[in-house]
């Protein structure tokens, strides 16, 4: 049992996999019912596999989320556009649960828009192209990260640090949608349609539940890493380990990082181990701490909430850096003398480009670098959500779409 | 009046450097007596200056400070060490009064080490030198800036970043000496004697006065310029309008780049223009704050106490730097959420190392770049110490430390 549920007919990550194989060729790509169409592509409609089932009209889809403030988490029937031109239709399989949904799904950043659908890290198979797409043709592997748009010429644009797009890119859920009208709707659902520009490709071979956390929890920790130029030999440390903390031990000890693990699970230090950390520290051991004083080049911290700050920058070598990247929130204990005693500094980072999205998935496939995950079907989420905030998960819930379908 | 000390004889700043010749004049070099001796170097005995009351044994000299907890601040005597083989004997003439100098005094960092000498900016003449001195020679003008010795073998001091010494460096005032025992007493003093290492070299020509706070303020301005490699053109904000702040505004016209700076004495926005602001912002105005959000490239906080971060955070663009200068305090309000939007860095610079401080002192003599100073006599330095906690300074306290010889 993958989520505790009690069923024995779901029977952990292998068994559901199993299912998901049935589900997708049972359902095929009928499902949603047509409410308008556009001319299919040429290219897609020589495709055999879009010739089954394809849709290029709007059309309505099965999700999961919140249809008002106060509503349960549940199934939803949503609207998706039309494919234009230079979209792609993806069927959703595997879709990531970040502490981020939950952030906004519970209204800690300011109330959400409803209906709420979230999920930002999703992988799944092309369905249908518009006349214009060039990079995926029907049948591909796709995958789709915390973006689905932005402006395209700005000078941050231009730099591909789209996530800092100076007109407002366009966030794949809870965001307004400047081309579309009305806010964006996530991962969290059977279908979605999203310009090309902003879909990963996703390599052959890969395992795509797995590949799934790599475009939110992936970039999001190998970005800080590129950005601050991590080398190997160099320690690094990573303060928390859950969704984002275990990618970025991964991607550290594949850089041939030195890396150090902090984190307050002791039920956890095994697993760290077992991941390639040299050395893992409960920060409540002050002994460990007060050795590991101006140790470090680079901290990446992912506690999704409020912290402590300075207990960690005291462990900054002489221009070591903490790259905050999961609390939005007010941080604690930030100290001027604990910056300006070895020109430390305390940054933040944000998930990473389209095309560094695309760098840490093709960078993952060619040294098998995978998320450490917890299957779940779509009536789990809710379930998940309070396991995620009890930092119960090893170490990120991939939601099986599909196993939602049958319902 | 420099001072608004209701002397008519005390007239400003010009009467009190011609009093000075006098004082230099009249005192000459023998006013602290002999308490012991070592060979004279062959350099400094061929020295016509030297020759005239030259002293390298340990010596008492005058000083000011206090001598215990409570005590008020006033003259001292105190010993100065022999003047060893690698030392320079300096004769006092112009030491800045820095806001870390009144932090120290008042017991806001802990309880200092008594008794306390403040002073680490400051000018004045070689008196003597050891046999292995080459860099200085008797009547050459010399400065001191913080530090007075580190290691000299650690990866930090091999680097120059002397300030970062991995085995703890000396300190020019209220430091253990790791060498010579005790702990160190600063420039609010009649002599000292120095390692060659960490002796300046004042370029022929230069203001003394108005260079002894390039000792302190001048390169813990100038260093994060050269860290985070400020270039022409660019925007930079700085914040505060004191020592510190008047020199970084100064040092950043000089490199042209597009300087705002952030005051809350609205009586300095003049001051500010002068000296080449483009534009001076009170922090309260909030449609200004609005207006700038995500404008500057660096913003240089000089700011001695405790601020709320966030709103200057705002204003800076992805990627951009805060460097605290000021505050060794707990800072207020670093909202995660501000670093992470727009990847910004919240860091900290301490001072610069030896070879910065000279460099920072011939950046300056080349381009005619000074501290605007208000000379101070020796007993003026408690209503000073008041006056730069109420901001009432343009903008540097120098205390001209031969017109205390006279009292």
């Amino acid at each position: 049992m993958c989520i505790k549920c009690g069923d024995s007919n779901h029977d952990g990550r292998a068994g559901l996999r199993e299912r998901r194989q049935l589900l997708f060729t049972g359902l095929g790509l009928a499902a949603a019912p047509l409410l308008g169409g556009v001319p299919l592509s040429a290219r897609a409609q020589q495709s055999p596999a879009a010739a089954v089932g394809s849709n290029l009209g709007a059309s309505s889809v099965r999700a999961w989320g919140m249809a008002a403030a106060g509503a349960a988490l549940g199934p939803l029937q949503i609207p998706r556009r039309a494919v234009g031109p230079k979209d792609v239709l993806i069927d959703v399989l595997y879709c990531g649960v970040c502490h981020t949904d939950i952030h906004i799904a519970r209204g800690d950043w300011g109330p959400p828009s409803y209906p709420l659908v979230p999920g930002h890290e999703f992988v799944g198979r092309v369905v249908a192209v518009g006349d214009e797409v060039r990079r995926f043709k029907v049948g591909d592997a796709a995958g789709v990260g915390c973006m689905v748009n932005s402006c395209g010429t700005c000078d941050n644009c231009k730099a591909g640090i789209e996530q800092f797009c100076l007109n407002g890119n366009t966030l794949t859920y809870n965001g307004p949608d400047r081309v579309h009208g009305g806010h964006t709707l996530g991962g969290y659902s059977e279908r979605i349609v999203v310009t090309e520009r902003f879909v990963i490709t996703i390599p052959p071979g890969a395992d795509l539940a797995a590949t799934a956390p790599l475009l939110c929890a992936g970039v999001t920790t190998f970005s800080p890493m590129q950005h601050w130029k991590l080398e190997a030999g160099q320690r690094v440390g990573v303060i928390g380990l859950g969704g984002l903390g275990h990618m970025a031990l991964k991607l550290a000890v594949a850089r041939s990082a030195d890396v150090t693990v902090f984190t307050t699970s002791p039920g956890k230090v095994a697993d760290a181990q077992r991941m390639g950390a040299r050395e893992v520290v409960l920060p409540s051991d002050s002994v460990a701490m007060q050795r590991l004083a101006s140790k470090f080049d680079l901290l990446i911290a992912t506690v999704p909430s409020s912290y402590a700050v300075q207990p960690f920058m005291n462990l900054l070598k002489v221009d070591g850096t903490l790259v905050n990247l999961g609390s939005f929130d007010p941080l604690q204990e930030v100290r001027g003398a604990g910056l300006i005693r070895g020109r430390r500094s305390l940054a933040g980072s944000l998930i990473g480009g389209v095309a560094e999205t695309q760098q840490v998935v093709d960078y993952c496939a060619q040294r098998n670098i995978q998320a450490e995950i917890e299957l779940i079907r779509p009536d789990q989420i809710a379930q998940a959500f309070d396991r995620v905030v009890k930092k119960d998960v090893r170490y990120r819930f991939v939601i099986d779409v599909k196993a939602g379908l049958s319902a």
